[in-house]
């Protein structure tokens, strides 16, 4: 056994199993400390959320309790190794809200035999919490659960997987582009993978000013065209009608290659054949679709980033979605929409071009980050990302009209 | 609005809403620890739950958490008043467990149009949790829930309206009983209400000793008899074969009332015709089925315990389930079966004939505490309760094969 594999392992049972507990918030010592948690003090705010629903808000913990809820059918990269399997993960996931934005977050593995079951039973349980992050639930399923449970629940439903990556890497991109003089509106995009993220993304730039026809997906069978009779209806959004076939007819001139697919998959003669000052988003975790080392001895003018914390410009779900979150718990948000993704994008790309404290370069364990090919989105660990994506994210719910209360004064700002 | 009401909901409100939060238990400040609690490093527990499902119990914080879950058909006495407006009593129940027993709980409110639907959601969660409490769930639909739950989980699902109620109870009045003289196995049985906690109440003192034959249980028409033909199949287990038809048939001689009704409906006439040395528990709350100055002013030979706790002999429900949850869970039990049940009465029994310790008088607010008529039941802040309660039940769920591990060396001795 690796030492790192024991290391993971012993963090997870010592000195006890979990990573996370539930705690007490208020006072519970004395018996009339006991008789205003419980019975009978309890049933005055059970009467006041039975004639108004809002008032849940105000007397439990539902507006600061997100639910990270999976069918276990996509854990990480390792596949359908079922729901119990995932629970780590999905205690990470908790672990995580906390750590970057105070929400308590609770994780819920669901056994499921049909996607309409693992729907009607995430439905069922929903207003227990002022969100729900799905997670780790295999394409094409999961465009049809995040869509029917938006439709069917009163709170936000954010399949992070999806938007969270294509946030994240969306930022990322476009500031790429920035730095490269190039603008996303022409960009020729090359995406390999035809999965949930790589969906997700491509739809998220096509909001952020990339033309549909610009973009070229490949799935296992090559390009993705409108002459393919095998594509599922979330494939057939990004049919393109041209004659291209092979990634090498694709990657020849194109601005952009996103890699959400697997290890290895783009060789450094393709790289050859982009177009000038190229962007490479290779995401595949932890093996990236061309090594750093690799794509950068073909192209010096390139622009790369990875999943990996060891390359520069990395592309961590962790920069957006608990300020996502944290922005639409606190106005009561009944949705995360397109306007909230696109001011969670904006607001990751202006903080990278922010001058960096000096606690976030220690952090990162470097001496300068200076906005440029290899700074072009913010470090997971800087504290900036909380006001900055919160606010922008309230905000705009605000202004899109689906905040259920008005914008805290001063929210988030320092 | 009363002072004590405006205090319940200022305590639910402030500072912050909800009295429970999610809380991290490991390292999760620097980038390498967020690599173990989340990728990479959380690949190697999933692999390890995936090869073995016990693993989950080693790795994840699943078997020190318990599922509160509720419909909200049945919120304490007020009614059913949906799902969410349980939400505070769910929470309260989440913070009970952490005071008394360390265990990690959260709150589920489930919307469910069919009793089978949402057996359906809480079975497909379950796997989530080391064990399930069902909640505020009216009868009878609680009694199919409990039982189909039982057979689809692997954890243990217990009732408390029903199993805590019926354990503190038959606790306190075989107590009784033997201050008294008597003997459960003789004793005449009255049983006012016949919803969830009279049901499970009168089965546990049958397993417990007491004769179904000596149990009259009334609903709203009188004495529950062989000859209605308007009975459920759960009334129909007490059908006694009597000519009897009225409480004051059935009051004359009894040795034992117990009212799980409502406030005021044993008549101080009907008190004095019941047997030498009677036992009363009233247990309808906050108003009990007599008020305890009345029956004491009919008969000076009384035993009497309510739901309060400003007056003698308390039955509270805290005094079983956080520890018989704790014992259940720290030998992973399958079930929470009658052996563990009833080693809860004797264990509950046991301890309320024990000198009792100054923190315990100091809290109850009294100067002494001996076993006899008014202390026939521990008092709640008893922290002796804990690993009296949860050893004895763990013993019992060893010796009786629904264990998934030995049991602790030296568990909860002293």
């Amino acid at each position: 056994m690796t030492d790192f594999r024991q290391k993971a392992l012993d963090y997870h049972a010592l000195p006890k199993p979990g990573k996370i507990s539930v705690e007490i918030s208020k006072p519970a010592e004395t018996a009339k400390d006991l008789a205003l948690a419980y019975s009978p003090g309890v049933a005055e705010p059970v009467r006041e959320i039975a004639a108004d629903p809002n008032n849940a808000y105000k007397y439990t913990g539902k507006g600061n309790l997100v639910a990270v809820i999976t069918n276990g059918t996509a854990i990480l990269g390792l596949g359908n190794l079922g729901p119990l399997a995932s629970k780590p993960v999905m205690e990470g996931k908790a672990l995580l809200f906390k750590r970057f934005a105070n929400i308590d977050s609770v994780d819920i593995e669901v056994k499921h035999r049909t996607t309409e079951e693992f729907i009607q039973v995430v439905a069922a349980i929903a207003d227990t919490f002022g969100g729900i992050n799905l997670e780790d639930i295999k394409a094409p399923e999961c465009f049809e659960i995040e869509k029917a449970l938006i439709e069917r629940c009163n709170v936000p439903v954010f399949h992070d997987d999806q938007h969270g990556t294509a946030i994240v890497t969306a930022a990322g991109l476009i500031n790429s582009l920035e730095v490269q003089g190039k603008d996303i509106t022409h960009a020729q995009i090359v995406c390999m993978g035809a999965g949930a993220a790589a969906v997700a993304c491509m739809e998220l730039l096509i909001k952020c000013g990339a033309q549909r026809e610009n973009i070229y997906m490949l799935d296992r069978n090559g390009v993705i065209h409108t002459r393919r009779d095998d594509l599922n209806e979330y494939k057939t959004l990004f049919a393109n009608n041209t004659d291209k076939r092979t990634l090498e007819d694709v990657i020849t001139g194109a601005d952009v290659f996103v890699g959400v697919s697997g290890p290895d998959v783009l060789p450094a003669e393709a790289v050859a054949l982009m177009a000038d000052k190229p962007v490479i988003f290779a995401c595949s975790n932890p093996d990236p679709e061309i090594k750093p080392e690799l794509a950068h001895s073909v192209r010096q003018d390139l622009i790369m980033g990875t999943g990996r914390s060891d390359y520069p410009n990395q592309v961590n779900n962790v920069l957006c979605f608990p300020f996502i979150f944290r922005g639409a718990l606190d106005v009561r948000a009944s949705s995360i929409n397109d306007e909230m993704k696109v001011a969670a994008v904006d607001a990751i790309r202006g903080l990278a071009k922010e001058p960096v404290p000096q606690e976030v370069l220690v952090a990162a364990g470097v001496e300068s980050l200076e906005f440029g090919k290899d700074y072009v989105i913010p470090k997971p660990m800087d504290p900036r990302l909380l006001p900055r994506v919160a606010r922008a994210v309230a905000v705009a719910a605000v202004e899109s009209g689906v905040a259920g209360i008005e914008l805290p004064e001063n929210y988030m700002l320092d």
